[in-house]
């Protein structure tokens, strides 16, 4: 099949590959003219501009934005969505918002034009060799372009999740399930490095991931990060997100729903980024006031 | 009365004063020689030796030990209850831990004395112009020493709790609902902090403590902070804790009750500690791993 | 002075009888014309509409609405405002989102219409005898009409909070803190409930309320809801929220600051307004999958 | 090697018939006497009591104790410790707390019995298919019966921890970080549930399991109890503990670690212990007490 991609950043870049990989004819366009230049060596069509994109497909499209979520998807979809024709298809495997790709999906519609919103998980990894997608939108789009997503992730990882915004809503809770489940484990790692035993992590990791109830692909993950740097001396405990645990929580929270450990692990995260709090101030500053215990002066 | 008082920290002491303001005489020991000369000079009757204090005292013997829960208190109690006489009263106003005072009770009722225990709330402030008891123990040995909690104590600010071990009890749930609500105070706090408006704090503890739902002594004590040092900019938010808010927690996990926001004042307080987390680099790492990225090294 | 209010609910008709009290002339509006004929009654002066409140009052007016947040708010501010001239001043008393209350500034600046967003605590018998009000908005329009607010309020009860969105932030952030000092509150009820102890909770709330550290307002409301039901044992425990908490902790989120107390008192809201959760039907189901554990049939 | 087993229950008759496959002798002793000759029909050499166990086995006996943590472990190792002598090696392949092992360890120990705790994971199918164990205790001990651990555990799945107790501890964080990500899980799946989709839990549970981020063998284990119940309809969400997630967090504190995920994992089990809470009661009242909001009366 003839594929547009948009955005060859890492995730587009492995992607394209992938496809190409497949036997699919890929034309790309990015705003970076180096990214286009080595899809072309690699064995792309490249396309320097939307516009240029958009001539090279073959009519109905099949464009695959994969591009950051919020300002830029919204930008693309705005500039692109006019220089497509009925029957069109276009897809996206980036992180949005489900309530955007919902919103998108209406405007798309009016112009005849199908959109999927496509969530992808697998890293950068799993868009070179084998990702798992999660696909909304109308059936009929998908069926058109299902063997894209079928050939692009591993065995059984795809899936057609029902109506517009399906996908990126499942993808968003995939990824709340993954800030739970890496939380969980650092807490574990954190007592483990407090306790009076000497434990060799890389170790632990291995054991953990041979026949005990925790293993998994995050586990496989740290005897890596272990193997690499055994007390993880090299870097800071600074946790970084972005969004898509936020997201997860605000939904939690319209549903009326009790996430307390996903919303704990967004929340030790924001509380990595400082190094003083004003919270703290104030409980210390209270002690101090009742008890007269000490505060810690700067 | 003629009181006993042992152990003249900041507690002791005032509360020795408060004592002798309402006409009770009390003969006070401390480790501290100067304390003892204090007191002396205060119009207390000072004992250098616990020897000295128990014979100060005419039986039956009312004691009353305020020194810091755990190691102290167990010696203190181990070295006093062998010189003390069937019918006397020994009172342990600290912190200790109701099972501890369980024990103790049973201990001193062996040699035929009545263990009090009795949480003292209200801060250095408290002790010495009105603080607030809650006791445990026989009611006849209560009965006897009424008047002392009367009168150390603000109006209606004592109570009789029921058997051995209800007043710690109950002064362990005080200290556990005060975690909660300084970290709820100080939360709050921090969000107008981050917030784009420009708030007076003093001013906001002011207005919050007329006539505003949340209005208590905790935030009483927030205008005097602020009143101080307007931003905290002084000292820094370093949350230490005294061992109550974890007992706190420990008996919720031993009664299989969900007390999540105790739980969480008091994992806080020990996040606070800390400048850098094990944790953080786990996650740090994980993120690293699956999508590149990129870690804060050090 | 003259005031319109709009809103006879429960806290505007405690309002306007406060205010009248205080020997204000006031207008008042309601949808339910019972609550209309009554204000008349009470001295005060009817609308049956908008209009003809808008006409009862010399401009420039001052106009006090008191109507439920979200939709209603809204509603009624789109069919004020045109009524409306240049100068007059229109005060949202509610608990609108501060967003909210940003947008109607500024939609009713450029009609020359000043906006003061007043949150309000204290609940209906503050309104009655004496709030706390935090304003915000032009500090003009606010000095105009100050001696409402200081009438209104207890002594040192009112505070102008800066520039527009402040007041109701305020209100706002007042309420998350109050939500995680009565779950505080709660968990220590409930640990004592659980406890070998048999506790007089009406007692417990007394000796709290007198010489303790967390003597406050809640706790003063604890002795009234005990006195009533020893041990609430006519009352389920459903706890019901009206949006303020939510609010405080998606602006946590917004910050990026780690709330975890406020955050789990909400949750732990929601939590209760189910009989069972399909959370706990997963965990059921997984320990059974790799455990051989029993599952609760239903 | 020659093997007793002390205990045939759902983990230690797999274990046994696991050992016994990979060629080894297994004398074994249950209580229930049906088990034992039950294993004695499977090839095992059944016991009837300890004694007879112990005279079953040579010279330096190699003994694996696999019941129920707490009393029954004391008991037991309590009976059969004096029946043992000099140079005998004492496994406990059962989830007792670290602290319980390290004290039998040293009681072992002075007669000169070699205590290994050993941490076992992987449910009943890993017990008779291949675990994964963790091992503590002294390193001469260990290496006479790795050959064991080697051979029931899956390939890389059994790990010397180190000194004495290390074994059990590591188990024990293996079962927090455990709660941790059910608990994440578990919270996906409700928002999931509660969303405006539609989606079908057991297709969700295999494409999260090939390919994405979160793939892991508690999500295999979702598939097949979706298979089976795939909205889990028959079942009540009621989560049961068996102390090690209690005792990770209690360890937790003791270290002042804030573990604020596997802290409310299990926090969150309890509550679902119950169907109505005196925290909902108190919050209830409160809310009843200040607002006039009407509570749901029993």
């Amino acid at each position: 099949m003839q594929i547009g991609m948009v955005g060859l950043g890492k995730m587009g870049y492995q992607l394209s590959l992938n496809l190409m990989e497949k036997g699919h004819a890929v034309s790309a366009y990015d705003v970076n003219k180096e990214s286009v230049d080595n899809i072309s060596k690699d064995g792309g069509q490249g396309a320097y501009t939307l516009e240029e994109l958009v001539k090279q497909l073959d009519r109905p499209r099949k464009i695959w934005m994969m591009v950051p979520a919020g300002e830029i998807t919204e930008q693309v979809f705005n500039q692109l969505l006019p220089l497509l024709d009925e029957g069109d298809i276009l897809i996206d495997g980036g992180n949005a918002h489900y309530k955007d790709s919902l919103r998108r999906y209406d405007v798309a519609k009016e112009k005849g034009v199908s959109y999927l919103d496509c969530g992808t998980s697998g890293g950068v990894e799993g868009a070179r060799n084998g990702a798992c997608t999660m696909i909304g939108g109308d059936k009929e789009a998908f069926d058109q372009v299902e063997s894209i997503f079928k050939e692009i992730s591993v065995d059984k990882g795809y899936l057609y999740t029902g109506k517009a915004g399906s996908g990126h809503f499942l993808k968003m809770i995939h990824n709340g399930i993954e800030y739970g489940m890496m939380q969980a484990i650092a807490e574990g790692f954190e007592i483990l490095e407090k306790s009076p035993f000497d434990y060799d992590y890389e170790k632990v990791s291995t054991v953990w991931n041979n026949g005990s109830v925790i293993r998994s692909w995050l586990m496989e993950l740290m005897e890596n990060a272990f193997s690499k740097d055994s007390k993880l001396d090299k870097i800071k405990g600074v946790m970084h997100s972005s969004g898509e645990g936020k997201w997860t929580v605000e939904t939690a929270l319209d549903f009326q729903t009790a996430a307390p450990v996903i919303a704990l692990s967004l929340m030790m995260r924001y509380r990595s980024l400082e190094d003083d709090t004003f919270t703290g101030k104030v409980v210390a500053a209270l002690r101090n006031e009742f008890g007269g215990h000490a505060v810690v002066e700067k």
